[in-house]
Formats: structure tokens, sequence, C-alpha cells
């Protein structure tokens, strides 16, 4: 029998306490297949009632948290309190006193993963987190072993369960974003201050991370544009379909000619392409890279259960030393990578649906059409319908563009904003088409 | 700078001449992102003229295989020649020579691959095989380091690229199985003998190899039942998309009771699972495991571009040592599991859509109605169109099965074709329906 590696879980919530049940139930299987044991010795929350409830044994439960982590049989800590700066300051002691640490706090690392990373190396102590993006999915190894030696050029993914949820919820039911928020409350699939969630902050953190490994730049977290689903209008999400697009929110990050793009945003994505698909509170993320083209990874982003599984994989990897590699060698952890130039939005060329409530009124049209013309925008299509005569409803007008730079479609969509027949802002998405895949190709 | 791996390519077909390229090409960035060189120093074929068109250096293409095998220079050898005696004596001899070895070769790991892992684990080298399954898609990694901890219950893969874009052309056309193949082997998606391929043992080869990982168990390939998309009528194919299905040719292993189930063969998929919106040649497998529940891979199954994407991934895994962990301390490898009973496809149960053609005569749906009830077959839905009058047609009659014993369905449809009013053989079709997730769930 090889190694027990001990672990010790910091934070008993939704994943530590799965994460508990999972690395007690699998000790044998873990032991059958990788011959390792993975040992639990030490369970650690101010508030041990959770842990209690769901059968974590008594004797490894702690609420000192000074006292585990000093403690020297301990190989491994899992952090799972959450925040910034008490789950930094856990880590920071950990690796302090010679352990490993695996983690699934992508807040955290999209701010300090530089710093962190940087610790564990200088201790030669590992720091995992497949658990950060995703949840179950295995989706952190692919950037950095299954897609290993690949050039990635485009990360496309539906990175957040609540806000799918509530997207799908809006499509499938026509309901409100309200509506459709008040109902992921009620499910457990939001929290009760969604911000994070439905403002796409979770999602920008996710694509820092997933864009840092794969790129192998230093990604400045702050600089990506982030916009949530929390102003989308059902109106917009219900031409979307009629258009052929699902709107989802997308965290995007693209190889540019001179750094990357990252941002996130809802985007209409058209019906034929899988993240169309992915439904209710699953994740998934398209990958698109040379030579191996689109590769895509698909799973619950979220919840004790899924979460463990990643968090009990990055357990293994580093009790048979199989991350060691990986970790030691690999130049694109985030310690080791230099900044980049982060190309604004308004920079990138790209289609936009754009959406107008006007007057029904002689001129309107054209005067919307000469906006665009005056920006260089080509414009695709126009969908007006007709409306009931005499009635003094607002009128939707929908504007598909070509593919247009996106400061100049801003400028344009400012100036019919400020038309007097147009009322309210025009509601604007990124129309998202998949990029050619980039393959070896010859002829013979 | 870390050390050197020097690589000789054994075969440069489609496959050996995308992966030549990609070692050469992906050279710089291996080396930035990695600290490996990979470095490719034979291509072997007896016939060069291809490996030349395509832009290998001369200088590293060798026609004679004996004096490649034994040189001490070479690291790992990739076989990319298929086919199974040759391939496996290549194999053979490159690890009796201290080489590690790559291969994309599913036929001869199904049959073979507890030999050839034994051979290399004793001599101390690395055998690897993402390549085998999946083209480009990391899925042997899921298994061994992505899922690692997790129970994996149930594996359904779309993981022939060939039979996939048949099937969706027949939809999306409506058009025959003949001409479908045609036009897929004027495209280069099916061979001129596609028998491997349409006859579903491609497919077979895939599932042995992912479900012997995935379970930890010996898998008999011989014993596995295969029946392929070959005589698949259209008139089922529309009538899957009617009840809200799409067919597909699945891969399938499942954990049961008292070994595992594994079987080839077309499937009616609920429209809603994510594996019924894989269209064209493109590959995806679902994987059911506890605690991460449902997660999908999807990819470019096939084609030398994706294929030596995971090609070279098993090289740095290899020249970084990242693999050595997983081959030798992992027990699931083939060489080191032992036999499982593997449950016959009649002892297992499932929902079946069956359709006959029938004589439109009074008592022929009574009749067939009988034939199930006597066999204790509760029929889930019937369907039958209105012919039109004095017309000597055949009619269809559609039946959909809750959940029976296959093998009482078997003998229920044996009866039913011997019945004089029913022509030819009635259309079985498995319905697969998606498997509850097993997840950790607690009330607290």
């Amino acid at each position: 029998m090889g190694k027990t590696v001990n672990v010790a879980l910091i934070g008993c919530g939704t994943v530590g306490g799965a994460t508990a049940l999972h690395i007690i139930r699998s000790a044998t299987l873990i032991r059958q297949r990788y011959g390792v044991e993975i040992s639990l010795v030490a369970v650690v929350d101010r508030e041990l009632a959770h842990a209690r409830a769901i059968g974590v044994p008594e004797e490894i439960l702690f609420s000192d948290l000074d006292s585990v982590l000093t403690r020297s049989d301990i190989d491994v800590i899992v952090e799972l309190v959450g925040g910034i700066a008490v789950a930094r300051e856990i880590i920071q002691r950990a690796v302090a006193s010679g352990k490993h640490v695996v983690t699934a706090n992508k807040a955290l690392l999209a701010h300090h993963g530089h710093d962190l990373c940087a610790m564990a190396r200088e201790a030669g102590r590992m720091l995992a987190f497949e658990a950060s993006c995703g949840g179950g999915i295995p989706l952190i190894r692919a950037l950095y072993d299954g897609l290993a030696g690949n050039r990635v050029d485009a990360i496309y993914g539906i990175v957040n369960g609540t806000c799918n949820y509530i997207l799908t919820e809006m499509i499938r039911r026509s309901i409100s974003y309200d509506e459709a928020l008040g109902e992921a409350q009620a499910h457990g699939l939001a929290e009760a201050d969604p911000t994070l969630d439905v403002g796409g902050h979770d999602s920008a953190h996710k694509i820092a991370l997933m864009a840092a490994l794969a790129f192998g730049v230093r990604v400045e977290y702050d600089e990506i544009p982030v916009e949530g689903i929390d102003a989308l209008d059902l109106l917009d999400v219900s031409w979307a379909t009629r258009l052929g697009y699902v709107v989802k929110l997308l965290a995007i990050a693209e190889r540019t000619a001179s750094g990357v793009a990252l941002r996130v945003r809802p985007c209409f994505v058209h019906d034929d392409h899988p993240l169309a698909w992915v439904g209710g509170p699953f994740n998934a993320v398209s990958v698109y890279s040379y030579p191996t083209g689109h590769t895509m990874y698909y799973g619950r982003g979220a919840g004790g259960s899924a979460t463990s599984g990643a968090i009990v994989a990055d357990l293994i990897a580093i009790a048979t030393k199989a991350y060691e590699p990986y970790f030691v060698g690999g130049r694109f952890w985030p310690d080791r990578t230099e900044p980049v130039e982060q190309n604004a939005p308004g920079t990138i060329y790209g289609r936009y649906y754009v959406r107008a409530l006007v007057q029904d009124r002689p001129g309107v049209l054209a005067e919307i059409a000469n906006r665009f013309a005056e920006h260089d925008i080509s414009i695709a299509s126009v969908h007006q319908d007709e409306m009931p005569e005499h009635e003094e409803k607002l009128a939707p007008v929908i504007v598909v563009t070509h593919a247009a730079l996106e400061d100049s479609l801003r400028s344009a969509v400012t100036e019919i904003d400020a038309m007097p027949q147009v009322s309210g802002g025009c509601a604007v998405i990124a129309i998202i088409d998949e990029p050619a895949e980039q393959l070896i190709e010859y002829q013979t």
C-alpha cells in the first residue's frame, strides 16, 4: 500500500459537506484504483452543526482553525471557506506550514492566483484548483493536460449555473428575469443576494483563470468587462429564439493579434451550436484549439456533489504525484506568466443584435438605418412587426448587423438612443458565431 | 531546459502525417509551456510519398522499420500503422528495446491491451492511448484522472464519426442509409469498405477500452454484442423524430448488480439529452459517475488533425513524467484487472421501439398487442397512421414499450414476425432514457 495522505477540510458548507462525505465514502475505491490512501483527518468550521447533521464523524470535527493549520500530520488542506481575505490567509498559512492546497475559490484565484501559486511553488507545495471552474467538469485539466501542446485560440463558457437556469426558464416559459430569478432563489439555485452570479462576476473569475492557463499569460481581472443578465429584457430573449438563437451568458476569451480579449456578457448563440443546448443549471465550455478543433466539456458547474468530485480528483493527483510535473514544470501558471495586452471590447469586430422601441412614425426606420450607415455598419437584417392600428404602443425595431467594430456600433447606438422617436435605450447583444476550427489540412 | 524526448512515428497516413506536422510545428510552444523538448527524429513508412508531399523533412524519413526500432536515441515510438498483427509486433519490439509507446490503435488494444500493458509495465515503459477513443477529445484522461475517485456507473458514447455523419444526414434530409453512406464515402468520411465503422465494431473497440478503465475490470471484447447502423431503415429514423427521439449509434457500458453490460447498437436518444444534439462527424461521450453526475465530452472523434492533438498530449504526459504515476500506480489498466461477468443484453431491462409492417386487416393490432401481453411487456404507446383507402401498401404499426426484459421482448417480436399479416421482420430499437444522476444529497 502506498502513502497515506491526510486531508483537512476548512469550511463545511454545501461543498465542504459533500466533499467530506465523498472522501470518506470513496476511500476504498481510491485505494483500490490508485494505491493511495486519502484520509480525512479534520473538518474545520466555526459552526459544526451542518457537519454533524450530515454524518461527518465527531472525532474529526474541529472549530479551532489554528490548531489544525499547525498540525504536522496534515498533508493537504482543502480551502472551502470562500471569500477573499480569510481564504487567502488560510492558504498562506497552510503553505507556510508545509501543506499542499486544494481550493475551489475562483474569486481568490482570479485576484491573487499569482501570489498564491508563487508562494506554494517556493515552498515546494502544490496548489490545485480544478473545482474553481465548471464544478465537476474536468476543465482545468483539459487546459493543462488534455489539450497540452495545442494552441488555444478561443474559449466560450457557460460557467454560471444560476444564470443558465434563469435564462433557460425565461426562454422555456416566457417569464421575466425577475420571475425566473425568484424561482431560482426558491429552488436554492440562486443566493439571496445574487449579484455575484447574475452580475457576471463569478463567470469573469472563471474565464480569468481559464484564459491565463490556456494562453499562458497573466490576466488582470479588473480589466475584464463584465455585463450580467440582470438587465435582460424578455422581449430580446424571445427575439433571439425567433431569429434562431439562444441567449446565454458567455464568458469569452480569445487570442487576438495583439494579446487577448476577455469579456463576460449575454450573447446570442446560434441554435446549432452545442452551447445553445446547455439547459438548466448545467455548464459547458467550448474550447477552440489547434489542431484539435472544437472540443466541449459539459456537466454540473456547481453544487456540493459535483464540485466534490473535482476536489477529490485534485487530491488524488497530489497524492499520486501526477500533478507535480504539471505544477512544477508548467510555465503557464499565474505566477510564471507575463502581463498581456487585454483588448477592450470596443476594439473587437463582431455581429450585434440591436433592438430599439420606437414610435410608429414615418421615417424612423430610415433614420435608424442612417445612423448605422454613418458609422460604417452594414445591416444584415431588419425586423419590425406590423403593429395594430391606432395603438399607441411602441414598436420594437430589430437590427442585426454584419461584423462591425464594437466602438462604432456603440456610437451609432448612442445616437439612436438620442432620437426623440426612440424610447429608452436600445438593447445591444453580441452575436457569437462559431469560429472556424483551425485544423491541420493538407493536399496529397 | 528540460530533457529532450526523441520520437519516432511509425506509419505516416492521415493520422501519422498530421501528427508529424503537429509535433514539428508545436515544438516551440511545448518547450515554452512544459519545459520539455519533443523532437521528431524519425517517420517510418513503406511508402514515403505522402510524408514528403506534406513537408516532413527528408532527413527524418525512413522506410526501414528495423533500423528505427533498434535506434537507442529514440525514447518514444508512436504506432500508427493500424491493424493488429503488425502493430502488435511493432509495439512489442519497441518496448523490448526500451521505448515508451503511444498508440491510437483501439482494435489492437481491445484485443491485446492486457498483454501490451503488462509487457510495457515489466519493462518500466509507458503505454499511452488517449487517441484511441474519441480522437481529439481528452476522454481516456477523464476516466483515469478527471473523474478519479468517482464511481462510474454508465458510459454512453457516440464514438464513430462515420456512423454519426450518416445518421445525421439520414435525419436531416430524409435520405436512405445507402445514399448517406455513398455521400460519406464521397466526402472521405467513410472507407471504401465501411464495415468496421457502420457495423459497429470500431465503436465496440472503444467502449471495451473505456469500460475497462472506468470500471477497473477486464473486458472480453468478443463478448460485446454489436449491432451496426447498416440495417437501419429510414422509416424508423423518421419515426424517431416524430416520437421526440434521435437515432444514434451508441456504445454503451453500464455497471450492473452482477458485473457490467456492454453493447453497441442504434438507439433512440430523447431529443432533450445532449447526445441527441451531436451532429455530423462529431463524437461525444456521456459519463454518469458518482458524485459528479453527468459529464459529457464533445469533439472531433477522428481525422488526422484532432487525433494528432491527443497523441501529442500523450507525448507531453510521458515527457514530463505526469503519466507515470497513473500508469505505474493505477490498478485499472487492462493488465491489472480481473475478468468480470458481462451481462448479455437479453438479461437487461429497457424500453423499446418496435415497428412492424402489417396488412391493414381487422384484428392485427389486437394480435400484436396480445403477443406483448403474453410476454409480460407493457405497452407505453401505439402509433398507426390512417392509410389511404383501397391501397395495398403495408401499414407501419409502432409500439413503444415500457421497461421490459430484452429476452422477453425478443420472444414477443419473434412471434410477431411469424404472424402471416406481418411482412418482413420487425424493427427493434432500444430507447435510452437518461439515467438518474447519482449525487450526494442530504437534508440539513
